[in-house]
């Protein structure tokens, strides 16, 4: 059966192209980065050449970026690493009600160790205010964090306008922006912008699970959270993943070379898409619309059909898509995305992600939109809500 | 020219299986263990696989087994996690001179926070002895860290011995073990001998650099590092790095399947080299000797001549060793290994480390002594100390 694979902002296949480069440090550039010879000196380059492709894809210096192994632990870092290491001038921290786990978990870590967080509300589409922003900044404030694209809906998140406002109140806040679901998908330009921290992940951009970076801005002070041999400065020890950080740097060039016209395909299937199930009666798209929206992430709801059973359907159909956030463990929970831009209750459960990467194509939309078009009815027919 | 690589326990080669089977999971089998559909059930059962392969070897439960991103991750969430988690009982840990740099400075980092760590001393063999263990155990001990095989001389501790003294002493002492350097080279049975957190690394054991793996006991407490949406029984948040735990499920399950032979190999490869060099004048090897040190390291000082320029002499020659661990970063440090045996300081910096694997031939070995009775004469006579 053909197959449809439309949950990307859960993880991507792998380009090839990456995928082979890996093969090749696996079997021939092994080096240990750390080793004085030839073999550790050609692995160190490829790290250098990571580095140096993804700081100019971001305007910044190569120095600014911290390899990890994932977007959770750059999250982790920015955001309990930033608070330790500037917690003389403060204790508290802004984020919103819509952020991944990797950033609320880690400051209900932080709560525990008596710091105070505020979690700012969203409007109906999952914009946060800027305005609301600037508000809940204080003088003890000393991190904002604010992701860049909402992975179940795709809202994005006015960043430069925000890093305005944080800089102008306190120019002392830290400001970090989780760009896992926006790196890849958007320019984003943190020094030029005024963020100060910023997480991505390697899987949600072609390369592989197990690899990520933090951008850290000059003089931003982050505590390490990993203590070894100091690989990376000190702060980021262990033995460097050489072919995740080199995956990374090639998916990343991969991405942006063609940059503007994947941009344009991806609205496009997104678009397309949009049209497509517009003729289904009651179902509804989340989030912001067009060009407001990020290009790869539709959210659907679908009252009367249970995600969780359309999910299987359409993947009996060769369909893969995503019940909510796929990000987090698949034990069953409310979204809190959903909740926050004020789905009803009993909505929630009703609600799919479809989402794209520039390895889709019109078939797959078509494939998608006829399954839904022949499940959706009879679902909704012969189902328990 | 023909390529002798003796940096093993650097970092080693990824068996050609795996990287296959990476490169499989790359391509076809890429879907996000949390999903629901069939891509995310594939890529778990990949986990699971892995899992209980690891398990297996170990004679432990499934359950027992955390990945994490490196052996400084899993050393890390032991001693730090371990510690936080137990601090209600006590303040006090205890480790040796000679750990990896993952062990000291996490003890370093707990220290800062007001924990009390005690530094056993070594024999001239790198030996710790069980009964100074004892003694150190107190009351107020939390746990105790000592390492299965030091990275620098192959010592092997005596870990059952250990174990079995603390848990007389204090049975609620934890004891981790840093098992980087032993597993895959040694038959270690946590569960059995009272061990009761294990760290181990990928890419020491042909798997990927990006991957490790913690034993974490049935009962033992031990506090997460990272959070997020919960993975591993919210034990390791992030996206699982299906892929290197696929490998290092695979590369140990090889290195187990014919494990007597292939460790009487390595033996046999490690007895030739030192036979071969043992009519070098004044040529010494660091260590235990014979079937008491382990079976894949080879510490040798070599007076009048710097390591560093003896390495990238026989680098030259196509044979590639380290000086002192290539472990930690390549910034010149002394060794505290070598320092802990009470090697005379003006011998440090002539001390080279050869480490084979199982891909290494008598050719390699073979190779590495023409070369070096070429020259260390040649080095002694011209090169300034």
């Amino acid at each position: 059966m053909r197959e449809a694979y439309l949950d990307n902002s859960a993880t991507t296949r792998c380009f090839p192209e990456v995928a082979r480069l890996m093969n090749k440090i696996y079997l021939e550039e092994y080096g240990n980065p750390s080793s004085m010879h030839h073999k550790g000196v050609k692995a160190e380059k490829q790290i250098i050449e990571a580095r140096r492709t993804i700081a100019q894809i971001l305007k910044v210096s190569d120095k600014n970026i911290l390899f990890t192994s994932c977007g959770t632990e750059s999250d982790n870092i920015a955001i309990i690493g930033g608070a330790l290491a500037n917690q003389r001038r403060g204790r508290h921290l802004i984020t919103t009600r819509i952020e991944h786990p990797a950033v609320l978990e880690a400051m209900k870590f932080l709560e525990s160790l008596d710091f105070e967080v505020t979690y700012l509300p969203v409007d109906s589409k999952g914009i946060v205010s800027p305005e609301a922003v600037e508000e809940a900044v204080r003088e003890d404030t000393i991190l904002v964090s604010v992701m860049h694209t909402n992975n179940e809906i795709g809202a994005v998140e006015p960043i430069r306008e925000i890093a305005r406002r944080i800089k102008k109140k306190n120019p002392a806040v830290l400001f970090h922006v989780d760009a896992v679901q926006g790196f890849g998908k958007a320019k984003i330009f943190p020094k030029q912008w005024g963020i100060d921290l910023m997480a991505v992940s390697g899987h949600k951009i072609h390369a592989p699970k197990g690899i990520g970076f933090l951008y850290i801005g000059d003089r931003v002070k982050v505590k390490n959270l990993i203590f070894g041999g100091g690989q990376q400065n000190g702060m980021r020890s262990g033995t460097e993943n050489v072919a995740g950080i080199a995956a990374m740097g090639l998916a990343a060039k991969m991405l942006y070379q063609n940059f503007d016209s994947e941009i344009e395909k991806l609205y496009g299937l997104r678009d397309l898409l949009i049209s497509e199930v517009s003729d289904l009666p009651n179902v509804y798209v989340n989030g912001p619309e067009g060009r407001e929206g990020a290009p790869h992430i539709i959210s659907l709801t679908v009252p009367g059909v249970r995600a969780e059973v359309l999910l299987h359907a359409l993947e009996d159909k060769g369909v893969y898509v995503s019940s909510g956030s796929a990000c987090a463990t698949n034990r069953p929970h409310l979204s809190q995305t959903l909740e926050a831009i004020g789905l009803p209750r009993e909505h929630m459960d009703n609600t799919i992600r479809i989402s794209l990467s520039s390895m889709n194509t019109e078939e797959d939309v078509r494939q998608a939109s006829e399954a839904m078009h022949e499940l959706i009815p009879f679902l909704r027919k012969y189902t328990r809500h």
